[in-house]
């Protein structure tokens, strides 16, 4: 049987200070919680109630399950992961495709877009330590899954996009670039999109080498950060797989 | 000086039911309310503060606003708009091009579809009645302004697309269809978005002439509703444009 501080320390993981201290993330659904092993996540803990078909570490009452758990209506299970923040792989982002999020602050467009790059099987997503925090429930739900099957880095992006050879171009989306429909075939390529406020960092513009544009027909003064990257990926892909 | 009935009317607009009743819609946010003006939406009535900039039919004391607002921290604005529920048009869809929504229920996911609509230059959006309410706050929020730019339609998906014409398609988007990027020319089609737990409705899918898909290459098992439709669009421009 747990104890009271056993499921405290449980409830206290949805907090991102804690979390951090811990080393651990805690995610909470019987949909997430399937998404991920379903992905092949291997999480430290399970805490399920007897509602819960999958397999557990630790058995709860539903009574100590909404002491645990941070939802107005508990679900049957309740899961702790490991925090680990990959830094970027030795030959850092020059070759293949990379997804490199610069201060994308909203977890749901977060989670999205690791939903896109994995759609699009790019190699990796770079995450600027500004952005949603990876870790947090909102993004791995949004991520669909995703969130356990693409390598994600954490890096500053100035760091990041240092030193590329010529042959990865840096593509930064905004208003004004080449149409996104004349890209030319590319195996090396990094894609950046900026905050959904501010746009591009201004560490990350001096690196972008260049820019891209979704023709635009109407009204509308943008795109969503995430339907504008999955335009991009869609036309990347579309010349080069 | 409002009466204390007055800003209650005003603060049970946010109520589905109430704003039906009445016939009336409510807007919060300097952001928001600022949109739809400079897109030339007419509201009925402005009820602001002193903090206000614009123009204003009704001024509140912060006091009177935040019994009238839902905000936690009331902001300076707040509108009221008249709901009007176009039927569709005498020539129906057969002419340019739509994009159906057929039980999308997300808030957040008509609202971003709006302003989808409204980047691509679509001639109109039908609204199933079962997806989400278009007068609610969060779709407005979502579609950045273009609730005021785009003409919506509400209707029943299979009595808006009987009789169409052949030289309309009624593409659908799904995992198995052709692939989105083969789709030929079109000045007249109709794009059907199902909903995003179900799909397309059982109503719906006869209905359907074409159903597209966009390449996977990776693990995701499907995209956002809006993500595909964004695709969906960028591909019908690019040939059609």
């Amino acid at each position: 049987m747990p104890t009271k501080a056993e499921l405290q320390r449980l409830r206290s993981l949805r907090d991102k200070k804690h979390r951090e201290t811990a080393g651990l993330f805690v995610v909470e659904g019987e949909k997430v919680v399937g998404e991920l092993l379903a992905a092949g996540f291997g999480f430290e803990e399970i805490h399920a109630t007897a509602d819960w078909p999958g397999a557990a570490t630790h058995r709860l009452t539903p009574e100590e399950m909404a002491k645990a758990s941070h939802f107005p209506t508990p679900s049957s299970v309740l899961a702790v992961g490991r925090i680990i923040r990959r830094p970027l792989p030795p030959t850092g982002l020059a070759r293949g495709l990379t997804l490199l999020l610069d201060g994308v602050q909203d977890p749901g467009n977060v989670g999205t877009l690791l939903r896109i790059a994995d759609w699009f099987a790019l190699d990796r997503v770079v995450l600027s330590p500004d952005s949603a925090d990876l870790f947090s429930q909102k993004v791995i739900n949004a991520s669909m899954g995703s969130f356990a099957r693409m390598t994600v880095h954490t890096a500053e992006p100035a760091s990041a996009l240092a030193g590329l050879p010529a042959a990865t171009p840096v593509l930064g989306c905004d208003l004004t670039g080449a149409d996104v429909h004349t890209l030319e075939p590319r195996r090396d390529a990094v894609i950046v999109i900026g905050s959904e406020g501010r746009g591009l960092s201004a560490a990350t513009k001096p690196l972008i080498t260049r820019y891209v544009t979704i023709p635009r027909y109407g009204g509308a003064e943008s795109l969503n950060a995430a339907v504008a990257a999955a335009i991009v990926c869609d036309n990347l892909r579309r010349v080069t797989a």
